[in-house]
């Protein structure tokens, strides 16, 4: 049985038969088998998403043909005369080892560089679909061409393609920036630049509810906001050893002969360089410092992606200053907030990796072979009494000390770590930062990095994908929607909104010259929570009758004081409704 | 009578005498009179403070003499000769006109290169006092080495010397560097850069609040919050225009060939690409696009002060798009806002500049004669109607609109700006920014830049000034202290505590090993509003014993529920107190 990939491999070769045979221009990059399909570049060739209707035909009717796959292994000789106006093939000929290339034929006309294998005939592609197009680099350089790339998907059965076209379709009705702006939540703007997204009212409002949700709980926590400029001289980077490191991924630039600047990429040693301004006595440990912080990395521009790879972003960054015995409390009481946090997001389908030292290689870390092994036991333990769903990896620590990271799947199934929770061995040392003892000796402090929402704009775009754009009511932009039923409706209307203001509620009244059905379609494409439709009943009454979202009923009559009284409710609970 | 100028002069000069009397090696830079006093710039020497007493000593020694103050007109040459190891006069006397100088002697060994006048003799100067020592570059720029400038006051008489002393000494105590060092509030790092304050939590609290403060009542005012980011392609500034006139006073840098960026030194067209993004129609307007922006001012290093001149600052930024005969709505709507805003953080002392333009150079400005005249018309209208206290300024506007200045003095009695209101005929046309009309055409709206609090750093520098470090206590960053009579009354102070935090106030325990006396003057010199003494008696009975800030009287035996209340309410109505 021919296996998935060599399937797909053979999809991507009629893929590149298809398009020459529709634009003689073409030249080919490299065709590949990938997780569910397949890719082939092209150079010389403008097509949109409009065009691949016509190739797939043409892929079609190559299938229907069922040419045989015939290899045939050439002289680099004669590799570079058949395919003398195939720039890409002629470089790859010469980089390739030997004095023999492999090609494949399918038909007189048409035959590709190709190591293979293929299956026998093209009659065996049964299930395929051209999915999309998009720019790639050649070679993956940012330094080369951006060929244009075409994606497909293949299966060897009709019923598994459908089944993951299904998958696909409903990923992609969720994808956050297709969402975001059918929602109007962002926008990006070619003078601002790409990876810079402008947060509208709408968006702006869900970040404002999540930054205050998250600085809130903090400090209830015990946790202790400080507030520092995003801007600083390279030298604070110098002192951490970032610089050498992240040198490339930072945004850095000279104002003078003797001060360069850097935007930052973290936040911990501007925090630090508060604790080292005032003396501290064990009585105020655990310190911990908090900030939701501008950060900044520079993305390759071909890396950007809506709100998740961005060249600033917000960090709910904190760094808890203890003593070494406090860690296991500390790191309890990290895990507890976090949670809390991913409960009141309704995120759950999360677990914890839970990385640590490899202890045949204890040169390559920082720290003291007792402190990983007292540390780790201790946030096993924790791990362990609190029944946390964790893996553990070996080897997988930071040189500086033991971690956990926060996994997720996004809406294409793709595993990613969501944010860390990061114990620190070293930084004590190399910013020289101390408290004094019980003993009246100075110590060295230990330091945990965490984080307990991740980044406010990616849990935006995870919370996007999550709800489809049906936020719960404390997050949606808009909680309820006055519609009237005639212009005679419209004081009411109005008087109801300004009720709704006043207690908070973030309301609009619809005062398109619209139908009533038509209002209320729209109010539901916009997933606002709770529609309230006042008409002469309502408005004799000083009722409102409330449509909730995703129910069918709609209640009349309600008074309005109610509705407030239930709304608010809802909203200060941070209820995951309606 | 002799000028105070003249006076001022005069004790510069004794100044540079004493100074060479006490440092051989000292050299003279220029002395000038300046408002309440007088300085001397000089290089060679390394002084501090501690060293003004000596000076002070040898200038009264100069004065008892009553040594005569000669002058003379030499030749250019002679004078070469006479300050042949004065570098700086050298180069004076290099750049003066005509080919002869004016020297001033006192005495037979020291002279000092300098026009005049002087008083007849050194006896004249009958009160005077050194200030200060500060750094000081030769004629200004930066360009040039630094010097070292020593201040004194001189007046025509010792009372009226006591009386400006009185008035420094007061000002000084209330100076928001020294207060927010002893406070705990921001700190500085070599390290960071001296333009970049990092807020420590108790200065993050105040900042925090001014931030909720400001957002919370803008909401409720209609106000639509957007979230855009800092950095931006300078692309952006090209459209507005910025670029060609900020350019000096920008951070920009370059991240590859093609792609030069920049921190924002303003927000306008960031919102303006939002506001482009869609579509509008006069029914939604006035948009109000508010946002807590952080901004950024690549200010010279010698201007940099405290919170006040910094690199990165938050402004509490809004434009109003709207119809041109809403203008009057809408700055009515504004002034009204700033009314309330300097109200509730209690300051009373500050007036208004409305900047006209000047009708005699209409080719000068933006937008049409009757923009402008209808535009001032309805400004005018509001601010007397609304009996507010304002100051006329002709031919003061910006080219593309009619401003407001919201003017105030600081500690030191200097006037200042502390923000704007700014009518702006320009940008819509700039931005290409369209709403369509109730005649369904096309129409440019008009555009009203406008800050409520101004810069939350500058602000709070001003609050730290205002209340001198006692601040309402909404803004006060530990609201309440609890102080436990003896160890005895631990576990008890520790019950107030939490019983006060789950209420949302800011409340520490005083848990260093103290006499209760030595407990009670530390909070004072905290300026915490509340200070709750717990002792047997109060543990026994579950009450509190409440000192207020301010006030001798002790109120015993008040129930926790009662002060919490109390409290909460001062809290909530943000009222100035205690």
């Amino acid at each position: 049985m021919v296996s998935l990939d060599t399937l797909r491999h053979s999809a991507a070769h009629v893929l590149a038969m298809a398009v020459q045979k529709h634009y003689s221009k073409a030249t080919l990059g490299i065709g590949c088998p990938i997780e569910n399909g397949f890719y082939h570049d092209f150079d010389g060739i403008k097509i949109t998403e409009e065009n691949l209707k016509a190739i797939e035909s043409s892929m079609k009717h190559i299938i229907k043909q069922n040419l045989p796959f015939k290899k045939e292994i050439v002289s680099k000789q004669k590799a570079r005369r058949m395919f003398k106006s195939e720039p890409y093939k002629l470089e790859l000929i010469k980089e390739l080892p030997g004095s023999t290339v492999t090609i494949y034929w399918t038909g007189k006309d048409f035959a590709n560089l190709c190591k293979g294998p293929h299956v026998k005939s093209t009659g065996e592609i049964k299930a395929f679909k051209l999915l999309r197009v998009a720019g790639a680099y050649w070679k993956g350089s940012e330094k080369n061409k951006m060929l244009t790339r075409i994606y497909g998907a293949a299966f060897d059965s009709k019923n598994k393609l459908n089944e993951f076209l299904k998958t696909l379709a409903e990923a992609e009705s969720r994808d956050h920036i297709k969402l975001g702006k059918k929602l109007g939540l962002f926008v990006t703007s070619e003078a601002v630049g790409k990876g810079l997204p402008l947060l509208t009212p709408k968006g702006a409002t869900i970040k404002r509810e999540l930054m205050r949700f998250i600085q809130d709980e903090e400090i209830r926590r015990g946790y202790q906001y400080t507030d520092t400029p995003v801007l600083t001289k390279t030298d604070l980077y110098k002192i951490s050893g970032h610089l050498a490191h992240y040198r490339d991924s930072m945004f850095i630039f000279k104002i003078d002969k003797n001060t360069e600047l850097a935007l930052r990429p973290m936040t911990c040693p501007h925090q630090f360089m508060i604790y080292k301004a005032f003396p501290h006595s064990y009585r105020e440990l655990p310190i911990r410092y908090a900030e939701l912080a501008n950060l900044f990395r520079k993305e390759q521009s071909g890396e950007l992606h809506g709100l998740i790879r961005i060249w600033q972003f917000m960090l709910a960054d904190a760094h808890i200053i203890c003593e070494p015995d406090q860690l296991e409390a500390e790191f309890k009481g990290v895990v507890n907030l976090i949670q809390y946090v991913m409960k009141t997001l309704g995120f759950t389908d999360f677990w914890y990796r839970f990385s640590k030292w490899d202890p045949k290689r204890k040169d390559k870390y920082a720290g003291t072979p007792k402190q990983w092994t007292a540390s780790q036991s201790a946030m096993k333990r924790i791990l362990d009494s609190m029944k946390l769903k964790y893996v553990e990896a070996t080897g997988e620590a930071a040189f500086y000390g033991p971690k956990l990271d926060i996994q997720m799947k996004n809406v294409y199934g793709k595993e990613d770590t969501l944010f860390t929770v990061q114990v620190d061995f070293s930084s004590a040392e190399k910013f020289d930062m101390e408290y004094v003892g019980k003993d009246g000796k100075k110590h060295r402090p230990l330091i945990i990095h965490r984080a307990s929402i991740g980044c406010i704009e990616r849990t935006m775009a995870l919370l996007i994908e999550k709800y489809a754009g049906a936020f719960p009511t404390w997050l949606a932009p808009i909680q309820a929607k006055v519609l009237n039923f005639t212009d005679r409706n419209l004081r009411y209307a109005k008087k109801v909104e300004e009720a709704l203001r006043s207690e908070g509620i973030r309301v609009e009244v619809d005062y398109e010259p619209n139908t009533i059905q038509k209002k209320v379609r729209n109010a539901e494409l916009e997933r606002v929570p709770y529609t309230l439709v006042v008409g002469d009943k309502e408005q004799k009454a000083g009722t409102v009758a409330v449509r909730t979202r995703g129910k069918k009923k709609i209640d009349f009559g309600v008074k309005l004081s109610t509705f407030v009284k239930h709304v608010k409710k809802e909203i200060e609970s941070r209820s995951i409704r309606p």
